[in-house]
């Protein structure tokens, strides 16, 4: 496969939670804003907060970004045009959330690039409206994802991916035998036994009442893991529409007002 | 402010819409989509699709990708664990377009660190019908954005950003004033003026009926352009609500099941 140090770098990369004493200067912050900045797509709908606070950061890190779709910026430069915002929440949300997340992964590979790991904060959107608070952020911004970065203290393994040919797809979408979906599964749940990596984290997955435990850390694994999250969490929609609320984007009336009946 | 190649090469970054009659070889599709891979965040709900028919597609690329929120490939490994899904789609699609989008912006640096160039397309959810038909997909696979790719035989200048005290903000979310407001469209508006962009693509958007259009190519620049946008497109949130619809995620009945009264 072609390589260069870029591609090795990008293939090396993993989520980092423990860090050195070292704090980032303000030269170093700034230069991977700006290349999260140069990320392309066309709206700049994507705004970053950052919090140096060791003792409240995440894994202590002494940078805490939060990207956020930043509305309220872009609806008081149309003001100052003389235009008021008519796009929908639903497709300024889809747009916003592109321009933050592209900024993000920038911001990833930059960080890399000059000594610094990071580890995404999935659930950020969940306690929207303490970011809200704690930033004192206007309606219109939506606090979309957090990235804890610093000097590694850390030096784990990449983590496994699915085999290629389970992820790019040519001219059809294929009709997964049962072969390729196993084999898949074989390739994530291996990979991630042997690295001991959720016994080492205690990072087992609750059952809710009424599902017996059936694994140990011999056994559990990715697939496990993955199946556990997206079969008893984030059940309920209304946890993120009334986030999305708290933020000023009320996308359940606005679907509710266009269901059809 | 800090600096090497890999910082470098993503500030000088800008979207390619002209491609030489070189086809990038397979070897180097697999190294682009690996490396979009290995982009953090945990479920890799993202699928990848690819067309390399020039003739067909944008810009006559000689790649076409679209990346895709994939809970189908997800749900079938969780079936074969055991688990359905309970996640609402909501949260599905929030951690899912992640995943596809993380691993798209590690395609675009990926594929620029091996001398191709490329251009995001951001209607592609507004299409997907089409390419739910042109790929196959099944439902519960939804084409967030597509990626035209090739090797540049355009070389222009690096688009403008706002200025980064316009984007970072630390602790506290800023009251911009007026000054601050109109020095940030001032560098975006003389930045596109001095590359003669909109003018050099014919790219002004028409004013709906009833707006007077006071613009030439001499004034029309960023700020303008992408008010119009967000002034007069995607007002109709049933445009999506279909879309997704299709592709077998109704996050209008969940939004509407879950409104208030």
């Amino acid at each position: 496969m072609e390589t260069n140090a870029i591609l090795e770098g990008m293939l090396r990369r993993k989520s980092i939670r423990e860090f050195t004493a070292e704090d980032p200067t303000q030269e170093t912050v700034d230069a991977i804003v700006r290349a999260g900045q140069q990320a392309p797509f066309a709206a700049q709908l994507g705004s970053v907060l950052l919090k140096r606070n060791r003792e409240a950061n995440p894994f202590h890190a002494p940078l805490l970004f939060t990207l956020c779709v930043d509305l309220h910026r872009m609806e008081r430069i149309m003001e100052a045009r003389g235009w008021e915002r008519a796009m929908c929440d639903l497709s300024a949300l889809l747009l916003g959330i592109q321009d933050a997340a592209y900024m993000a992964q920038n911001m990833v590979q930059a960080a890399e690039s000059v000594g610094l790991g990071s580890c995404f904060l999935g659930a950020t959107p969940y306690y929207a409206d303490r970011i809200v608070e704690a930033y004192g952020l206007p309606p219109r911004v939506f606090p979309l994802v957090q990235l804890a970065m610093g000097y590694p203290a850390e030096d784990p393994p990449a983590r496994p991916r699915y085999p290629i040919d389970f992820a790019l797809f040519e001219d059809r979408y294929p009709a997964f035998d049962r072969a390729s979906i196993e084999g898949a599964m074989d390739v994530m749940d291996a990979g991630y036994l042997a690295q001991d990596y959720y016994r080492s984290r205690n990072a087992m997955i609750r059952l809710e009442e009424g599902r017996e435990e059936e694994f140990t850390y011999d056994s559990y694994s990715w697939t496990e893991h993955i199946s556990r999250k997206l079969g008893q969490w984030g059940k309920d929609p209304n946890e993120l529409l009334r986030a999305l609320r708290a933020c000023g984007f009320d996308l359940g009336a606005e679907a509710k007002a266009n269901q059809p009946e």
